[in-house]
């Protein structure tokens, strides 16, 4: 394959013509050449050639598709490869569903490198479907398509020397491969011993000072544009206060440049994603960010440098630039500034046309993962000898990982405690899907449901099966329906019910990504004529189960304090 | 060599701390390392590493110094390497004058890197000290110090297809050396034909239609910022006028950026001097294009690459970038904006510690290239048989190598045609210094000398010694100056005289060039008070000999006319 094209060469950041040769899915040629006047239109392509990119940390099970699905919309926005943490499927499914999920990626013509997730189970305080101890670890490590240990979120681990902790950090270093982390507001001597491990990236800064300080201690910063995390912004809003901080040494290098200048580019080193849902995905993915963090004020070609070569670079990639011994990944754009895809190449082959994605997705073959018996509506029961009680309650806000302790005052009847539609508290539980068939209940604020419930197998990390409602048959007939569905998303009440099916661990479909937008899109809807002002609601619900985010959370096991990490009463006395 | 620092990545656009290793003046190890809190102070350099400079062409001799001479100003502003077409010394000298250069040039610790001069001599209407044809063409580009063809001036013999200059440029083609190109306002069909000759950059585009046009045809353009043209100015003056050409195809993809969002980074290739007269290159060298191109809306990051990677990647140099493997070239800069150079560095060893240039510069052995009798009054005569006479004149502009067509009424005396000081006629003369022993006289207006005369071996591009004065007498004393001091500027009025000897080839001095600019220095001041107004005289002057400049010259073979490219009388009949 031999054609003539403008590109974009991601190392001198120009553009010119050249003639690119492509040899067994790799560039052979890559021959800056001049062009005759009258040949100007005679150009094989009438687009930019750009580098594919490469979003360099997602978890694809939160597109709720199978990896060969995601690949299918994902070429339709110019992106060809992923750094991907396969950490949920980890959680149901162990070693048997990153293998799962690697061979449904090697059966598509896109770039799938794995990572190694290091933190399964997320804590001791829940149940999951799977352990990945030090031995998986490095049985992991030692496949080709592992390009990483995943991230570290169990920074409290690193830092205070738990010892399984750092051998699966000595692995990775043994293998010679790349630390992924996960450090929010980590910081000075807490910083430096997390850094000590050998971890070597970030994608949690969430203001420009904990970027900056990770940045000159040797961190790459991941700016963060996905759909659960949206950081991108308070990476760029500088607070004047900061300007007081007392900067010394080699810190005052940066420190003037972005404080006194506004120039932010050596700071950051990739755009990533770390969630995409299917409606968001639906629109776009690394062709917008790079936009949207060039109206923040990063340059252009520097934004798309942080999604091709600076990755590749990284994590070792034989791809992310358009020279020769590379894979020939690349994408024709419409302009530079624009970047809309009018096609998608892999390997030196075509797979997106501008309408058509030309190649077909593999299924995953769906072993039920929901372990649960049937529940019924006692299972949902709290009770309390008194007419009224006082209970401690999880304050929720939408799409934010983020809750906080409240308290409310309940009714109680014939022995059960009552959910209070007034107040907005409603019930929640988190049903044990491994076998266990325990259930965990406690109260929520903030989904202003007046009636139904909603379940749902997706809630983080250990992905039991998580239900808000009002009314205690209805939050068991939506978790039946999820059991029934083999895992998924149900919205049940009097007058209709419907559900996701995500038969793959509970979390992913194998229908095409459209298809699993336009059925979440309806049941959102469903959800808001229940009365729930939430705009995410099933995203939202699945954080409740996250606990190593504060302040108070819930897992099969009970309501936990966030805080102090440990469990709590339900019921205050 | 180890040691830790803050570096720029100039292929990621990012900054890291890194330990490096230098072994036998290449980096050996180049690895991103995390710093602790407390040893945030303790990392060795103190200010931020970056590639050194690199000047992608520019003549040294226009520095007036020779090669050590101008290597030990360079390393100030963190200049480590050039490429540098030693044009004006091949006119005088031809190869001999060529491998002097290098000769010096490798007695020292800087990167010199040479293109075989392309166009010896520029015209065949004067007279060079040497020819070089396509033999001695070949003869250079075997020598590994020889890295590419010369700027390829000789726009109309490659349109035309003269056959030894195509004979040179398929000699360049044949040794896979690269072809430097200069082609001012060549367009359309003519710059087809000068590009299908393999020619890939330039340095003459004046206005962004002209660098656009020569960018989406293939060349790679150098934004000329020097002493004698500066071009960079005009590069970012977009002429509203220019939004109403059609353009289609391709072109429409930069036209857009560069036009509706004033997007121009990917237009431009490399940052060059070309020229820089010994007062400027005291101020700063690349250091201060690079604040400049910023201040015109180039991305600082983008125009640090126009001056390290880039050219780096075009000339095939193991330098521009702080990778394993390319030499161990840096520079210690106070911060990435500010570019104040702390430390340079070449091939591991420090050659600029921030006060002193720590090495010496070696002689070029001075030979003398001056071979022409002494002058008397009466050869700057010119006789006419009558009480008056009409002249043409050329009329110059300060710092400007375009000319002027003038005539004058002239008063005649004793047979002898008188200039006028009230009109501000001059004489002018060129003076044959090859052995030919031939004097050509003219008029000029523009100078505004009261009295005295002016005298330089420094005429491009043959190089003759050129002289401007109201008094005979007066340009024959400076003229022998020049002759006496064998080769080098002078001043000579009944009040005082002074000269600068440039001795080697007429054209440089083994002095420093902090005592060459003072000099200099001296002799404006005293052109000054012989009443001459041009800023920068003796530039001005030697570009009254360049032919190829329109519209009205002079060489020692008579007066010229650029426009037709043929002699023209002085006197009008």
């Amino acid at each position: 394959m031999s054609f003539t094209a403008y590109m974009l060469d991601v190392i001198s950041d120009t553009i010119y013509p050249a003639r690119i040769t492509i040899e067994n899915g790799i560039f052979k040629e890559v021959t800056p050449i001049t062009v005759n006047e009258h040949e100007l239109d005679k150009i094989d392509f009438k687009g930019l050639m750009i580098p594919g990119f490469i979003d360099s940390h997602i978890h694809i099970e939160s597109s709720m598709v199978s990896p060969a699905q995601f690949a299918r919309i994902a070429v339709r926005h110019g992106t060809t490869a992923v750094v991907t943490d396969p950490h949920e499927i980890a959680n149901v499914l162990g070693i048997e569903g990153i293998e799962a999920m690697i061979e449904n990626a090697e059966q598509v013509p896109f770039n799938f490198y794995f990572t190694a997730p290091s933190c399964v189970p997320a804590t001791a305080f829940e149940t999951s479907g799977a352990v990945l101890d030090s031995s998986d670890i490095e049985y992991l490590l030692k496949k080709d398509e592992i390009v990483a240990l995943g991230e570290m979120m169990n920074f409290p681990g690193v830092i205070n020397g738990d010892e399984e902790v750092h051998r699966k950090l000595a692995l990775a270093r043994e293998y010679g491969k790349p630390i992924d982390g996960h450090a929010p507001l980590v910081t000075r001597e807490d910083l430096d011993k997390y850094l000590a491990g050998g971890i070597s990236t970030d994608h949690e800064c969430s203001n420009v000072m904990e970027a900056l300080e990770k940045k000159l201690k040797g961190m790459k910063i991941m700016v963060r544009d996905g759909s659960s995390a949206m950081d991108m912004e308070g990476l760029f809003d500088i607070d004047e206060g900061a300007q007081s901080i007392d900067f010394s040494g080699p810190m005052e290098l940066l420190f003037r440049d972005i404080f006194e200048r506004k120039v932010y580019y050596p700071l950051f080193d990739f755009i990533v994603s770390d969630d995409k849902h299917p409606n968001d995905l639906l629109k776009g993915h690394l062709n917008l960010s790079i936009k949207k963090a060039v109206s923040l004020g990063i340059d252009l070609l520097k934004a798309i440098k942080m999604v091709t070569i600076n990755p590749a670079y990284h994590y070792n990639l034989n791809c992310g630039a358009i020279v020769p011994g590379a894979q020939a990944d690349f994408v024709i754009v419409d302009s530079i500034y624009d970047l809309n895809v009018l096609e998608t190449y892999i390997g030196g082959e075509c797979v997106f046309d501008g309408e058509n994605v030309l190649f077909d997705a593999p299924e995953i073959e769906s072993k039920n993962t929901v372990n649960a018996s049937k529940k019924t509506a006692s299972d949902f029961d709290i009770h309390y000898d008194g007419d009224e009680c006082e209970v401690n309650v999880i304050e929720c806000f939408d799409g934010d990982l983020l809750t906080k302790k409240t308290t409310a005052k309940l009714y109680v009847k014939e022995g059960i405690v009552q959910p209070d539609i007034y107040q907005d508290v409603l019930k929640i539980a988190v049903v044990e899907r491994y076998g266990g068939n325990t259930v965990a209940n406690a109260f929520i604020k903030g989904f202003g449901l007046k009636k139904g419930a909603i379940a749902s197998s997706v809630a983080h990390d250990s992905h039991n099966i998580i239900v808000v409602g009002y009314d205690s048959q209805m939050m068991a007939d939506a978790v039946n329906q999820v059991i029934d569905d083999k895992g998924g998303i149900s919205v049940v009440s009097e007058d209709f019910a419907d559900s996701l099916p995500l038969p793959i661990a509970g979390l992913m479909s194998n229908e095409d990504v459209y298809d699993v937008a336009k059925k979440l899109g309806i049941l959102h809807k469903m959800v808001e004529v229940l009365g729930c002002k939430i705009e995410a609601p099933f995203m939202t619900m699945a954080f409740m189960a996250l606990l190593v985010i504060p302040s108070i959370k819930i897992s099969d096991k009970g309501l936990f304090d966030g805080e102090n990490f440990e469990f709590m009463d339900v019921i205050i006395n």
